[in-house]
Order: structure tokens, then sequence, then C-alpha cells
């Protein structure tokens, strides 16, 4: 695994600074980071960057529903790219949803107002399982493939994009649960009593995700982070007889060279695990400080992450004081891509996300 | 810190070994478990061991509402041995509500059905918190040490009695958010922007924690937990500067030289801070490999937990597996309490609680 990184990283990278917003390619700084090569501030950008607190989004919003916002590929690629003008953060990711998949799978998906997504059919027997069809992304999900050519044109090699799909766990539960969960009981229940069903279903969904991410490179994505945000409900034993296997052989198959960004939302005791599943960078969340967690995953691998987006409600003071904290528990070290722990809550003033940038950039210049 | 638990520990600690059920008092398995002497089997008591589960608590519940329960100490006692009683479990907990002290504090509580528990007058400015009155447990909620009395005759030294208390933190945050939360955006937007706010009400509610915790031990009970259940919520950083110092304080105003427990839910990136807030137990949730949270604490503290709950809902033959890696994880050492790593879950079957209590004692035995 580390030496694979090296090779790939090797291939890419070029001197080891870079100017920001230059070339669109090799010699980012985010992806000099995902790399560990060190560069001149520490890189930025925000998960959920495109949401409701932009006041441009919400305009689009008004006229177009979440799902057929990410199945018209100019708007998608449209919203993409705000940040990068309004907030010179340094990558973007593609718009899109972690359970555009979910519809192929022939489960249905509905955005409710304020609720979150809901699966119609979510998985209750086994043969539901076995039904799910192979799905091939190229015929499923054309639209996201577009958005990513059309995202690349438009940001014109300004940042590079971020291409993402949900990982296995993550997506097996909303598929049973229906929706989002607090406690995950009918995920873990098919976990430790079915595990032929569970094991069916976490190769589908893994083999779904390696097309999903290689088609989003083909396109034109420069880095793929795979979102396992839910993985943090599992006990470690758990993580590792039933996440673990799946999510090596997902991260091992992605091509291209690109670096991987491994992320999950309380992983503080799951983070030696993760780096055990693979990735170039590992995302984390705010409950863990970022430098003792760099000890534990080690030195062959970048760290993204990880303020507290609640941060980002209170004001200007608390938010630089609290950035500093971050870059000061990475201590400089390359191979730190500035991240909040989870995406921007909907409250967030937008004025906020600016200065947030501003402060990174500038606290961290070296 | 670490001198005074081995005071205390040496105050109280009989011989090395102990039959079961025998003594009621320092002898006990669960008692010299907390103390960290070695013991014939590891002791085992479950959070929420008492709740709907319980056929003969469902019973009761049918005439008495949960704040009846409370305030009524017979039926409080009853439904505390119950679980010594049915499954042989090593320690009994007072049956009792972090919340019974939001009624005193003047902001109404009500528990609405299957939503959980609602404070009808929340905290939202810094006079709310000015106003709370400083609550007298012996006026405000007498009935609790009366329930202690009781439960201590009817359990006859059969297993000792532990109390318990809502840590600060979560006491705050049900407060200030009136009611559960996910993200407890509120209670950190108070802890960023107004800390002059946060620090009196922490402080109010420490106070009110030392002098309930004291009362419940002059009226009996042997060991107190205390519950910071959502402080799993908060990064590091946050940790350190709003709650470390006010559980530090708590914990050492503790009376009487009986063991504490310091428990919460997703603090594996917590666990060197509230080592170093104090408990001679820290109760890790399900989320971190048991063995490994212990070598961060160090061998001066004993552990409790960590099964995950959600195993109890599955069938014999995963319980049993899960609770055995949970054993080996501990590796025999002295000092481990085995819990879950949260309460029982509403549609646990009783008789996975029993098997769980048989299978830890068989299989701990040396």
């Amino acid at each position: 695994m580390a030496d694979d990184v090296k090779r790939r990283a090797s291939a890419h990278a070029g001197p080891t600074t870079t100017g920001a917003h230059a070339s669109g390619g090799a010699r980012d700084p985010f992806l000099l980071a995902c790399r560990r090569v060190p560069t001149e501030y520490t890189p930025i950008w925000l998960m959920r960057q495109v949401g409701r607190y932009l006041p441009e989004y919400r305009a689009i919003r008004e006229r177009l529903s979440l799902l057929d916002l990410c199945k018209t590929p100019e708007a998608a690629a449209e919203v993409t790219v705000l940040p990068v003008d309004r907030f010179k953060v340094d990558a973007a990711i593609i718009f899109a949803d972690i359970l555009l998949v979910a519809e192929p799978l022939g489960v249905g998906l509905e955005f409710a107002k304020g609720e979150g997504p809901v699966i119609q059919a979510p998985l209750r027997t086994p043969s539901d399982v076995e039904r799910l069809p192979e799905v091939d992304p190229d015929e499923a999900v054309p639209f996201v493939f577009e958005a990513i050519r059309l995202a690349r044109r438009a940001l014109g090699g300004r940042v590079p994009l971020i291409g993402f799909a949900g990982a296995p766990f993550t997506l097996a539960s909303y598929l049973i649960e229906g929706g989002p969960s607090q406690a995950f009981l009918r995920t873990k229940r098919v976990m430790h009593t079915e595990p032929r069903t569970w094991q069916a279903l976490m190769e589908k969904l893994s083999r779904l995700a390696i097309r999903y991410l290689n088609g989003q490179i083909a396109a034109g994505a420069q880095a793929v982070q795979l979102f396992d945000s839910w993985v943090g409900c599992l006990s470690p034993a758990d993580y590792r007889h039933n996440v673990l296997p799946y999510m090596r052989g997902v991260i091992a198959a992605i091509e291209g060279g690109v670096p991987v960004i491994h992320f999950g939302t309380n992983t503080a005791g799951l983070l030696e695990l993760m780096r055990e599943a693979g990735g170039d960078v590992i995302g984390l969340d705010w409950r863990v400080d970022l430098g003792q967690a760099w000890r534990r995953l080690g030195d062959g691998v970048a760290v993204q992450g990880n303020l507290d987006p609640a941060v980002l409600l209170a004001d200007l003071e608390a938010i630089r004081r609290a950035a500093r904290a971050v870059l000061a528990s990475a201590g400089g070290r390359p191979g730190h891509i500035f991240n909040l722990g989870h995406g921007v809550l909907p409250g967030t003033p937008w004025q906020h996300v600016a200065g947030l940038v501003e402060m990174v950039r500038e606290e961290s210049r070296r």
C-alpha cells in the first residue's frame, strides 16, 4: 500500500511548492498535500461547500429540486464552481448526492422537504438484496459524468475537481434503514444475523462504487472521496469483519492514479482500521485531535479536517481561535488538507466561510 | 489523583478474591473491580437494566408514569432490584432519571410518549441562566434518597447499589436544547460565543451534581456514575476548555470514598481528557476497542463496558461471539466491569440479557 502511494505520488509530484490557482494539475496545493508534498500554505476546501447557506445556490434551488439539479449537468457544473469563485477554495467537489445510485437500484428515492432522503422500498429480506440489479453507472447516472466534464471546463484549471461516492457500508445502511438513522439497528441486525445477505449486499455495492468512481475519474475527476459517513456507529470488531475487506477492495480498484480520500464521522475508535483499508488521505471529523489522530495513523498518509462545523455558526473570533488550534495540531507537517469535520451546516453565514478560507491561508503560509 | 484513588482503594479492599453475592460490601466483585483488585470472574451490570424490555417493569409502568415511578420510593426501589433477582447482575443502579433535577430548576420537564424528555422552558438567554435557582436536593428530590434507602434494604447486601447523576455538560445540553439533540448547535453556540454564561451555567450544575451525588452516598449509594452521555459531540479542544475543569471539580468533591464511574458515549477521541478529569472507572461505549482504550487510559484506572447494545437484538450466538471479543480485549486484567456501551435497547428480548450475564460469568471465571 505505502509503496503504491509513493509510486503514484512520484508519477505526479512536480516541484515541492507551487503558486496558488495556477495549473489545475499535479502542482496544485490540494493535490500536492494529498501526496504529502510540502505546499506554500495549507490547502482548504469544505464538505458541502455548495449548499443552502449560499445565496446563489438558494436561487437555483428555487427553480430546481435537488434531484433535478443533480440530473441537469449544466446546472450541477455551475453550482460546483460557485465556492471557487466566491471563496477561492483549493478544490471543487462535483455537485451530486451519494444516493443518486439508489434510483437505478430500484429502491426509490425521494428528498422530503427538510427531512432528508427517503428510500421508498428499503431492503427488508434476503431476496430484496438478491433482486438488486447490477447497475452500470454509464447508463444509470450519465448526468454525473457529463457534469464532471462541464465542471472541469468551467474550472479552467483553476483548482482540481474531486469526485465522490458513498462507501458500501453507508449506502447499505441507507438502503436498509430507509433513510438517515440514529442507531442503525436494522443494518446491524442484518450484519449480525444474516452474514450471507450482508456479504452479498456489500459485494454488490462495492462493485457499484468501483465502477462509479472509475467512471468519474475517466470523466475528469482528479481525486475521489469515499464517504463512509455513518460507519462510526460500528464497534471496531464489526468494522474489521464486516466493512474493512470491502473498503480495501474498493480503494485498491480505483484507477488513474488519483488520490483517494477515505472519510467517515465518529471514527475516533476506527482510525487504524480505516488506514488498513486504505486511502491516500484519511478524513477526520472534529471529535478527535488532528495531531493525535495523525500519529495513530502514521507517517504514510495525509489527513483532511477537522474543524467542528458548529464553530462556523459562532463568530469570526471563535472561528479564528478554532482554526488556529487545528493548524497547530497539524504542526505544519506536509499532508494536511484543511476541511470541516463534516459538511457546512445550513444556517452558516457565508461570510464566516469566506473568513475561514482567508484565515487558513494567512495563518498557514510558510 | 492517582494517590487519592489508591488511598481510597486500600481503605476498602479486603482479600483479593471473593464469593459472589455474599457480602454486599467492599468484598463484592463489582466494588473490587472498581479498585482494580482481582475477582473470581468479571462483574457485570447493564446500563438501563431496568426498562421496557422487562415484563415486570412494563406492568408497573401501566399504573405509573415514568416521573410518578421515580417519585414513589417504594416502587422505584422495587424496580431497582428486579434485574438482581432475575439476572443475578453484580450491581443495582437506583431507578431514577438524570433530568429529575430539571423540575426544581424551574424549566419544566415532561416525558412525551415515545419522544423522550421535553424541557418546557429551555434556557435561551443569559438571564435565563442567571435566574436558575440554587437547588437543595434534600428538599427538591427527597424521593431519590428515600428510594436509595429502601433499595439498600431490599437488596439485603446481595449486591452494591450505584447512585448516579447527569454530568454538567450533558445536563446543560438538555436545558439549552430543550430535549435530546443531534448536533447540539445551541449548546455549542453558548459555549463559543457567551463564555461567561457558559461558565455560570456549568458552575451551577456542578454544584448541583456534587450535592446530589453526595446526598445519594449519604443515603446509601456504594458507588456513583456520572453520565456525561452527550459529551462526545465536542472536539477535544472544546472539552478541555469548557468541560474538563468542571468535571474535575465535581469528581474531586465526591465524598465517602466511594468509587466514581465516569461515563460518556462517542468519547473515543476524548479518553485521555476524561481520565485527566478523573474517576476510578472510565465507562466506554462500543465504538472503541476496550483494550486499546485501556492502554490509552493507563494502568491507574478501571474500565467499564463495552458491548454494542444492538448485539442484544441479534441472537445468542452473535451475543456470545461479541461478549468473548470484549473479554478478550480486556485480557483478564483486574479492573474490568462488563457492561454495554450504552443502555439496553427497548426491543431487547430479556432472555438475551439473561444469556449475556451467564456467558460473561462463565467465560470470565478464572
